[in-house]
């Protein structure tokens, strides 16, 4: 049960996505309004693409709200593609290496939401994973198990389709063990140049997700906006929770769907699971 | 800006006091009903008495909701007199030196509510404790310096006219920097043997302060409580939050009052700050 | 890779065992002498029996050295039965959840040594263990994949038969790996009555051990040390490398054995591990 | 009780400054061979300038030999002057606001060394410090103080005249004391143009200081150093123990000197504590 933003655009400081929006993530660190859970202080993190070819991630255990080494960063780090993360943890550890995002080669994944009863589907889910990839699990949230699951489904190469099958997985083990709604989630990935966004839950009354207005369209609603001058036209932000009460800037991601952000035309489609076929489903 | 709890009485785990109420301290880091701030999770603090003949205290950073050492040691030490203290930071560094209960030989002390305008007094005040215990003070609160500033005016004789001395001093240095209502304060401290416990604020409208109905009228008001039939006649709760919703338990500490839990018949008294004479006032 | 203590015996102040030795464990955290690694400073744990029923934990991502908290319970809580153990990772990330003494039920478990080539055998040995217990395992270190074989082999019924099951498994995946030498360790494990401690490794060239001299005789050897009047005969230490240069104080764990320290006669065995059956081995 | 390095030239990675050398300041975390303490493990700090006005800090209370974030960031991070230290703490706490270097403005601040009987001395130093400062020490440590005492006798308009009114203010007060050898170190500060280095002890036997051989010197001596190709002619390293074992590339700073590293011409001058005038002292 957390809250999460994605931004891709124009590179900006992360203070000026992360802290200087009125009701920020850093603000939503101690109310969220919208969320499962109004406070979300069991850690969090941000990866971002910079220079270097992999993205750079900072994880921390301890409340965003209050952390100087983040606030240190966000006035440092500029990026034109950042992830951040707060959590709220529903039972595993407040440990580093239960903090999204995670990080597998170029890829970030984040997730809001949970796999029900993961304690007693989380054996069956984690011998789905490909065994080459099982090695770089770290940590113990359900989260990190449901990337490894679209990295073993071809997340690097279609990623529509890579977490249409994880999730397909998840619903089929988590049925056999007669959870009822094994899935609810918002989940962002990237690869440092697309961003895919999705919106699901098994019981489809999913947590709300918002993508940002186009920005030409922004601006001439809000002139007064003076960050909105120096992004480009094709900035756009993703966010669990509004980060404004801005007239014409939130729009919310329909239920069972996902966007891409991407250079030229963002695309916003259905989503389906997909049932595992015979070879990628783990013996009953 | 924070909550906290004081328990005297026959030795109890100390998750029976911290855990297991329905609105506990530990429920409370979450969602504090009448602070100031509803969440407190910037650290936390206990202070316990044992066989050693100083108390133990255990200080963290991390919110007390999702402590996995502090449920531990709730589950594994008794103690018939305990403090416990969450923190809402005021701006001050989330460390474990800024962390209540302060301890300086057998005495414990800790502190809800602000000296206004720390930056600006704090000199003046540091100035006006004891050189020799000067270099005591660890970490950078407004409530450690005023812990040592009772403590240089006699606290360990007279916790009444010390607290009194400390608060008149507090308010006499910064009404001479301009601020209008110098402190807001409910405080707690012991010698291991009484609790002394203050409600007082220079504007007369102080943070909340309960102590808990005698246990023989109590066990008879709610003879389903198990607990009641394990303490003895004078155990005692005072809190800043009541710790349920139980009728009759609660009692407002009146505006601007201090009560003694001790050995015998408990008190409760006016507080009046105590203007400083000219031979403790710091020069201006 | 790490240092550790099992005390049993005579009710202590966990100080007395932890900090007041000249070479004490806390020390061997800074500078170990014998040790693979001269620091282990990537955390530590103490686990010790009192009062409730379980077993209490203490874990801190912490140097030892210089940890205020662990300094403050070792001087207010008393235990007949102390495990203690300071971490030098061998890469597994520094977090609470991969310190020892690991807990289950009544039962400890501390390791020093190393499953070698963890990454690759980790997924084998991970699906040896129990589909009851899997979902207990937090961490991610090879050392409480090993106690949870143990545990699946038996450890609550057999202590040396489970153990020797379990390094006979880890023996054979890691050779199926290509692994020379699959497993080096010293290990100590309890219910809270006795206290079993092993001392192998797959080359035959185990990390040190040693057992204490009977009370009685050290008492005569040694008439100084007060201490020794306030221990029963039976207290026993067992560590890693000795706590103070004292003459007839140690004795060495003989290479491919172990003891068991108990009520009445403690013992010492040769210890050989056992090669797994065709039900409990692993498919390959 | 400390170790650092100063970097200055054309901008690198941090990484490359902080980890690649073969005798690095992180593996001097663990190892270090020239310092009073051979674990530098109770926190460290790096500060670096950027874009922003002022300068990045980040500060740790974990080791750094084994901290993902400060491996992330070095990795993501390209600056032109960098500070980086690692804490042996000589009692007080470790906690962030404990970590060096410390900041003000644009300047940064670390220290190697030590002020003697500093719980005695602290109050009158603290006394001296510009009650407009004041408010800005955040810690507990002796370095902090030194350095507010020199930002308080001007090091922002005459670092040496500053540090050498500082270091004679701390003698007098420590004499007084009855301190034999009131302040030992090697101390570096920056504005994020030049660096001023000092190398001095009132025993006159002082931490080891070193400077890195002109870089046109160092290529020709060297030419097999990829790195050394990538730097500017300007580019200097100050260190507090050599980074590697490089024959010719490595110069001592002499006893009770200083250096300046900066645009056109570095400098090396001997330093001398400058007696404070009677209206920079404190009263008696």
């Amino acid at each position: 049960m957390c809250r999460w933003l994605a931004y891709s655009g124009s590179p900006l400081l992360i203070e000026d996505v992360l802290y200087k929006p009125a009701h920020s993530l850093i603000a939503q660190s101690l109310h969220s309004t919208l969320g499962a859970e109004t406070t979300n202080g069991d850690g969090f993190g941000i990866g971002w693409y910079g220079a270097a070819d992999k993205p750079g991630v900072f994880h921390s255990v301890e409340p965003a709200w209050n952390d100087r080494n983040l606030r240190e960063l966000a006035a440092h780090i500029e990026s034109p593609l950042l992830f951040a993360h707060i959590r709220a943890s529903s039972g595993s550890a407040v440990q580093q290496t239960n903090c999204h995002p995670f990080r597998h080669g170029r890829w970030l994944w984040m997730h809001n939401g949970v796999i029900r009863q993961f304690p007693e589907v989380r054996r069956d889910l984690v011998l789905a994973v490909d065994p080459s990839l099982y090695p770089h699990i770290e940590g113990s949230t359900d989260s990190e198990v449901f990337f490894f699951l679209a990295l073993t489904l071809g997340l690097e190469d279609d990623p529509p389709g890579a977490v249409a099958g994880a999730v397909g997985l998840i619903e089929e083990v988590g049925r056999r063990h007669g959870v009822e709604h094994p899935i609810q989630m918002t989940v962002a990935t990237t690869d440092g140049q697309s961003v895919w966004a999705f919106r699901y839950s098994s019981e489809h009354d999913s947590r709300t997700l918002f993508y940002s207005t186009d920005v030409p369209t922004l601006r001439s609603l809000h002139p007064e906006l003076e960050v909105l001058a120096r992004v480009s036209d094709e900035t756009r932000l993703i966010v669990s929770e509004p980060l404004r009460d801005l007239i014409g800037a939130w729009n919310e991601v329909p239920e069972s769907s996902y966007g891409v952000v991407q250079t030229g035309q963002d695309e916003l489609h259905p989503f389906t699971p997909r049932a595992p076929s015979r070879s990628t489903a783990v013996p009953a």
